[in-house]
């Protein structure tokens, strides 16, 4: 078996985010729904930006999110995805590196461009995503480094992929080497309407390949068609080793076997922008859990991780998230030297 | 005469900002004087992005700064600088546009990428800048839409220009044009080692050329050799018809005739990042100049744009600056429905 030296390895959509603020209004014009994520081909992405205000650029992505907040924190994170050889492209790419993560997926040198997701904030801090998957969407078996993968602990994956067929091909196969290495996967559904997209297949996923699930309170019910969250709880439980079930300010649920444990919310200042704020709990989640930290300490990680990027503007956090654990949670993180 | 429809037109270098947070030590072990703005080449700015941690892109460039300020307060502003068709060009351009000013300057087709600025953030909220030109520096009197600068009422120049020959001729072509249109000419001395690099040849525009003047203390007594900012006064008083000298914390001293205005700086929040603290200054005090107001207004408003845009990180104001203007100083700004 091939030695665990990452702790977290995520395949995502690699995407650079232009941050806008927006008012109510724009949502119901341009069709979107406030907080999901829309689909959009180059020219409506092109047609947008020129009818939102200034932006401000930063690298995002959901998983990418994921494995740059577990390198802030100290994890030995890897992140597989793919931009294009252009400006943006190597925005993302230094980015993810500057924050310790391992990024070694070669930039396309044809195609569309490096993916860019369009992100509405509103004046109530709610995010709603429109997305141009560009270079992102080619993402196949043959960009995968399987060797990284073999060497994770845990393999992270955005439903967000299940978009594309070659990325969810590339997605299976990556989880089918997780496991025979003595990995594990752990999902995260991505969005309610990505859910409706594609609901058998992610419960076939959870049922099959999963063990460890992230959902919010949309996503869980819509993948079990639930009338309630309760309802939707009692669907998943046992369905994978772990599911954390997240619900904004009424804080998260973790599951695993017949235990629950609640876990509050964090608040560390006035709502900014809940950009990330998903990405940041399963970051704070997955490196409690791949330190040997039991489920509660995990999850009080995941909303301290939470709480603090939504105080601020965009999906990866300005602040030392190191320092935050040990400031809030009195942990010593292990030393960032520990990274192989 | 040309009609006089645009407030002020700005000449200067089309830059997006890569903003990132550093440690005092960074500065010194790279040989960078904090906050100054040092020149550098590509590999040189390669090779410093990546030794700093993750950034934040935005929209910079100092006279961009000061007339997209001035379009936010409502004023009718234009742009004038060069970018190359690249994404980062293409995102100067969307973001300028989006608050309303004129920016019409074509991008070039070839030769060096758009120009970017690497904005290291100390603890203590200064920035450091490095700068690459890239195709910025290859602004000429060809580029120049002289028609644009014969409307304005004011014609903005950034010190900067002064460090490409073909920029410094451009810049003396459109002030030459806006004096021969009734226009007066502002301009910022941008930086100390600037107005070393250029001193005599800043010291003939003065007197020459230039109707208002924005300078900080560095830059002032820079350019006149001066033992104190005390002698500085003395020394540019008389040179032009106004003069606007900020002193960061310590507010700042409109010079006009024998007049002199003492402003208070104005305190919002906490200090997060000067960057574009000069530049929002100026804009807010262009903007009242032009609608008219007293010096002291000026300088209120000056002050007030300046304190608002150093509580936020990036050098482009996040918030309502004609809302900020009402609230703070009773002001009803003109309609944007003004505007040409």
């Amino acid at each position: 078996m091939t030695a665990k030296n990452l702790d977290v390895v995520g395949i995502g959509n690699a995407i650079v985010d232009v941050l806008v603020h927006a008012e109510e209004r724009f949502l119901g014009d341009h069709g979107l729904t406030k907080g999901t994520m829309t689909l959009v081909d180059e020219q409506q992405a092109q047609r947008l930006y020129g009818s939102v205000g200034p932006g401000l650029e930063t690298s995002g992505g959901s998983a990418a999110n994921t494995l740059a907040g577990i390198a802030q924190l100290g994890g030995r994170a890897g992140f597989i995805g793919r931009v294009r050889d252009d400006q943006l492209g190597g925005i993302f790419a230094h980015d993810i590196r500057a924050t310790g993560a391992h990024f070694d997926t070669p930039p396309a040198t044809a195609g569309p461009a490096t993916a860019r997701c369009l992100i509405l904030v509103t004046p109530d801090a709610q995010r709603t995503m429109c997305t141009y998957l560009g270079a992102s969407v080619g993402l196949d078996p043959a960009d995968l480094d399987l060797e990284m993968v073999a060497r994770a602990r845990v393999l992270y994956l955005e439903g967000y992929l299940w978009d594309s067929d070659a990325a969810k091909r590339a997605f299976i196969a990556a989880a089918e080497v997780a496991r025979a290495h003595g990995g594990e996967v752990a999902l995260s559904l991505s969005d309610a309407f990505c859910v409706e997209r594609h609901r058998e297949s992610f419960q076939e996923l959870v049922d099959g390949h999963v063990d460890l699930l992230f959902a919010n309170e949309m996503e869980i019910t819509a993948l079990y068609r639930a009338n309630s969250f309760a309802e939707a709880v009692e669907q998943v439980r046992g369905r994978c080793r772990v599911a954390a079930l997240t619900r904004s300010e009424a804080g998260s649920l973790v599951l695993a076997g017949d235990e629950s444990h609640p876990i509050e919310a964090v608040t560390l200042g006035p709502l900014v922008d809940t950009t990330g704020a998903g990405d940041l709990y399963a970051a704070g989640f997955l490196h409690a859990y791949t330190q040997g930290r039991d489920l509660l300490s995990c999850g009080r990680l995941a909303s301290l991780c939470a709480g603090q990027v939504v105080t601020q503007l965009g999906p990866r956090s300005q602040v030392d998230l190191r320092e935050l654990a040990c400031r809030h949670l009195g942990w010593q993180q292990p030393s960032a030297s520990q990274a192989p």
